[in-house]
């Protein structure tokens, strides 16, 4: 038998009483911490709640699962998560495989830091929009773009995911992530964010020193953000409930705005009917009769 | 202090430990259950787990607050809720309102239905759009089906929770919020859904007698869906990880297929321009030239 364990987001404490179960009695316990990071406190309080033998789960383990599914289908086996484990698509794709290669498969919810910080911010869930994450490449930043720029122009809340390389324990920095953004409006020009956008940074979401702090990006360029992991939230339009929780719930560096965008087609309406007007009236001296000119147009 | 505790989706094995020593030290727990209905079995474990005083949080004692709020500033309260506590924005305000007026808070994050689903179904979490919430009232149906819609044109997928009514202890009936939806559909033309769209009907996720069954709507008909709580998700496009996924996760009545939608934009121009066509084929017998047909146009 093979189980996905969610541990939740802020130590051996925020795990489910069923999840201790299961990696009580589990012949191996795998600690996947590549999706997301575990942090040192969190994996102390693991191995000491693990009966079987402990390893942790590296990137290729997970993604070629030969090991593991050998292993689930003699005893049971269970696969350690930091959140809850089927956010990272790795482990529904490990799971579709065990099913039907005949290996039962259980699993233990728990709280995901996606849910968490919206409430965290105190945001309403139904008015965010599709997440995307940025990465550090600079060619991938389209995707979030266009994502922030249909969520606004929605009036829904986005939520930025930013890259962590495992390999090199690095998460991308927010600030960094809100230049790649900068940049990508600078090349694309759909008025989706500038330095006055108002963004908030949540920092190390359910842990002791979880941070909410925003404000407009000329104003967190000042900030120390402090330790990873950070995410960027971008409001769309914030209802008034929401504006009070978020100066209540977290440091506001300036007062809390929408982000508002035009759709592209009300954005070239607003820009090409005062040139074709300036056009029009240019022109139309030298036309002998309003036909003349509805030709030229 | 006043805690504000998730305890997950399945029963008392699913609560946090933090959260067990919470409402085992707090002077009074109140139990909320109109958000979200506890089932049973939670609500007992929950009992044997209380170290204080137990009540029932009625609607209008958590919307009103003042009961709550007064015992927090004397002693150690404790607000439990099903799935994660602040999926329910009334809690969010009552936070707000607690910490204006002094008082400390304290969070315990769980396991919530509104992620758990999505990877129980296979999807893909970075591809949901905004979700909505269907209701009984025919005139609240416009929300939930532009939302459908503004998803589908991104490929995204919609979750759609639906109505529950403490008082009455009734959930709406899947079946008859596609109606409402297939109602709105006959108003808005939008062609966001119909009797073969496919759809994803999620039951009693979390629990033991979890199930997923997908299919057209015209298919769903015809099953028993088993008791409530019911959640619709409409999925946009499909990766093929996510439509393999789901044949191994749920029961899949027809094969999954994309809900695509045309923007209206599309759709207008798809359906004007055979019109615009076929009107200056009939009437350009009848002009002496070019200018002319551009006049009449």
């Amino acid at each position: 038998m093979l189980w996905f364990v969610g541990m939740g987001l802020s130590g051996a404490d925020s795990i489910p009483q069923a999840a201790r179960e299961v990696i009580k009695d589990a012949e191996i316990t795998y600690l996947e911490e590549f999706t997301s990071p575990i942090i040192p406190d969190m994996a102390r309080g693991i191995s000491e709640l693990v009966g079987g033998e402990l390893r942790r789960a590296l990137r290729w383990m997970v993604e070629d699962g030969r090991e593991i599914l050998e292993r689930a289908k003699g005893g049971t086996v269970a696969l350690v998560s930091y959140g809850d484990p089927y956010v990272a698509t790795t482990h529904i794709e490990l799971r579709t495989r065990a099913i039907r290669g005949g290996i039962k498969t259980g699993t233990i919810h728990a709280a995901s830091s996606v849910i968490s910080m919206i409430g965290e911010c105190g945001l309403h869930h139904y008015k965010v929009g599709r997440m995307a994450t940025i990465m550090e490449d600079p060619g991938s930043t389209t995707t979030p773009y266009w994502i922030l720029y249909r969520n606004l122009t929605d009036g829904s809340h986005t939520i930025l995911l930013l890259e962590y390389d495992r390999d090199n324990r690095r998460f991308l920095d927010p600030l960094k992530a809100l230049d790649l953004l900068l940049n990508a409006e600078r090349g694309q020009q759909r008025g989706a964010i500038s330095e006055s956008s108002f963004v908030i940074v949540a920092s190390r979401v359910g842990s002791k020193r979880q941070s909410i702090v925003a404000g407009r990006i000329s104003s967190l360029r000042e900030q120390d953000l402090g330790d990873p992991p950070h995410t960027l939230i971008i409001p769309g339009a914030l209802h008034f409930t929401e504006s009070d929780a978020l100066r209540v719930l977290g440091r506001c560096l300036d007062e809390p705005r929408d982000n508002i965008v035009q759709r592209i087609s009300s954005q070239m309406i607003s820009k090409y009917v005062p040139m074709v007007r300036n056009a029009v009236r240019e022109i139309s001296p030298y036309c002998s009769d309003s036909d003349e000119l509805y030709t030229i147009l």
